[in-house]
């Protein structure tokens, strides 16, 4: 936790993204800008002071930290994390390992940064790989749908885990008191689904989470529960086929609507069929879930504003004491299912 | 094969589906109008001869075939089989098996109908339970997505035998010379996917079929591929998503166009959205895939008009011969893979 005299420390890989450098400072120092935070910008020194020079920012906490190349888009992360080890990843979500920071920061590789958490700060109890969950359908924005790919193949215990996750994402997040957890199904009744299904059903009814039951796909665009969790494999199609509608409906209604609305209004209507699809590209970005730090990772095409924001929901997710009281939920709720 | 002279025998379950048996008569009338049918009624015979009493049918190919009970939307169909042995999608599939029918049509219980198809008909070669496929995206009319939801846990060759019935039905019904096939997955390149899509591209690439690897989930409003392979719990959720998406974004062009487009402009935008998004409401029903003969379901609310459009859909698939080719081709691609 932080008071205002206390600005929490941020490290921002400056290298990943792809606006990067430029954007990255530019959104680093409009965050120090707004208060709350000092930055660590990381990256080769000589470009990223070259970007520093381009604003005001004597007075400001900006520090630069060198780092060597960096991991890109598409990168086999393993790999590349054997291969540069001086990478602007490595070391941004290092200093928070070696108390520099409080959370990093990176609009770079996904799987880049996933694989840098684990490495460098390691998992949470109970947590097999580290997850990506969030708000991904824009008509549900208060639905958090976790895993959105990362975890593809998954044991009952590990959806537990994303359930866990999903609690406290909206209990700490959203200020939900009691959110409602729900399994993705192929039907409402209990015993409907498939085996991960109908086995991870019995660890949720004893894990004193508010367990609702079984959504199906039709009810993810009603905004019936505040998580719905799943395996990465069908979180990722669902997050994708939702963007794929997306443009498609987009690019439809500019054109079946075109003469009918002015423009502006039809504008309007075509950003409104993406926006209320998928929310990815719009919101940007979040925390990585179940690994033992903040490592938040904003959207790679992501403008100065984006970077910005990334840095707030780091500060955010430092302020409310996310990953402690994420770790405490996660032993209360293994221990639990565990008794009997 | 049919030619003009002798009509394809359909027996139709005159008591299932929401509107039964009205609709379900009227449309079996319209559909001998049209010709090239000639049907025969299951069902209580007091109340399908009232039903057809209000229409003029002396002259016309249409019998009445007793049965008793009905199998409704939602009862277990296994139990209900066994509880009533003849109720009328029992009588009706078994008149196929009997000689007496070429293919049967029903508007009732999906689950009743594919148990009793399996039951009855019996599966295909290579086939472990009956499958639902179809053009479920209206935005993609010409990818047919399969298995909607029969089986939620699949073997690899299960996810073959989808191929191949994806493959013949795009060949048959769409007259596609090599249809292209896909698996659905979280990633495009080969070994991308869990464990069930490594597996299954083994047998694919074995299959002689014309498989073009890993689709992800917005590829599946852009038309890449003819068939998509998903298992039931996958395709469930996709069929399931675009229903509720096409709900709620009809729902919000209703209100944010209200007095930007005339009334009738407007209804035409709502109605796009529903038909752009799913479209088996529209499209209503299909044949039951995997089973030994002609099993067409269509959808439980439908009209007299999609009752005349499944008895063409059982006549159809049968004029052009699907099971056999559908069986010879399940022989052939199974002893392909099995090979080596």
């Amino acid at each position: 936790m932080t008071t205002a005299d206390t600005p929490v420390r941020i490290a921002v890989d400056a290298m990943g993204g792809d606006n990067a450098p430029g954007s990255v400072v530019a959104g680093a120092v409009e965050a120090v800008r707004e208060g709350g935070v000092q930055i660590m910008l990381v990256g080769d020194p000589t470009i990223v002071q070259a970007e520093l020079a381009k604003h005001d920012v004597e007075e400001l906490p900006i520090a630069v930290i060198p780092s060597e190349g960096v991991i890109v888009e598409g990168e086999p992360p393993a790999m590349a994390l054997r291969q540069k080890p001086r990478a602007s990843i490595l070391v941004s979500t290092g200093m928070i390992k070696q108390g520099h920071a409080d959370a990093s920061v990176t609009m770079g590789s996904t799987g880049g940064a996933m694989a840098a958490a684990a490495v460098v700060l390691g998992l949470s109890e109970g947590v097999d790989r580290p997850a990506l969950g969030g708000p991904v359908i824009g008509v549900s924005p208060n639905t958090f749908v976790i895993d959105l790919g990362t975890n593809v193949d998954c044991r009952p215990s590990q959806l537990l885990s994303f359930a866990v996750i999903g609690d406290v994402f909206a209990r700490r997040f959203w200020g939900i008191e009691r959110p409602r957890i729900a399994l993705l199904s192929v039907g409402e009744e209990a015993g409907k689904g498939n085996r991960q299904v109908r086995d991870t059903t019995e660890l949720l009814e004893k894990s004193g989470l508010n367990f609702i039951g079984n959504l199906e796909g039709n009810d993810l665009a009603a905004g019936k529960a505040e998580v719905v969790v799943c395996d990465g494999f069908v979180g990722n199609i669902v997050m994708k086929l939702t963007e794929g509608l997306g443009k498609a409906l987009s690019a439809h209604i500019g054109k079946s609507l075109k003469g009918k609305l002015s423009d502006s209004e039809l504008d309007a209507a075509t950003q409104d069929m993406h926006d209320l699809n998928n929310i990815v590209q719009t919101h940007g970005g979040g925390p990585i879930f179940g690994v033992n730090g903040i490592s938040v990772v904003g959207h790679g095409a992501g403008d100065s504003t984006a970077v910005r924001r990334a840095i707030e929901t780091a500060r955010h997710t430092y302020d409310i004491d996310f990953i402690p009281k994420l770790n405490e939920e996660m032993a209360e709720v293994f221990a639990r299912v565990q008794e009997d």
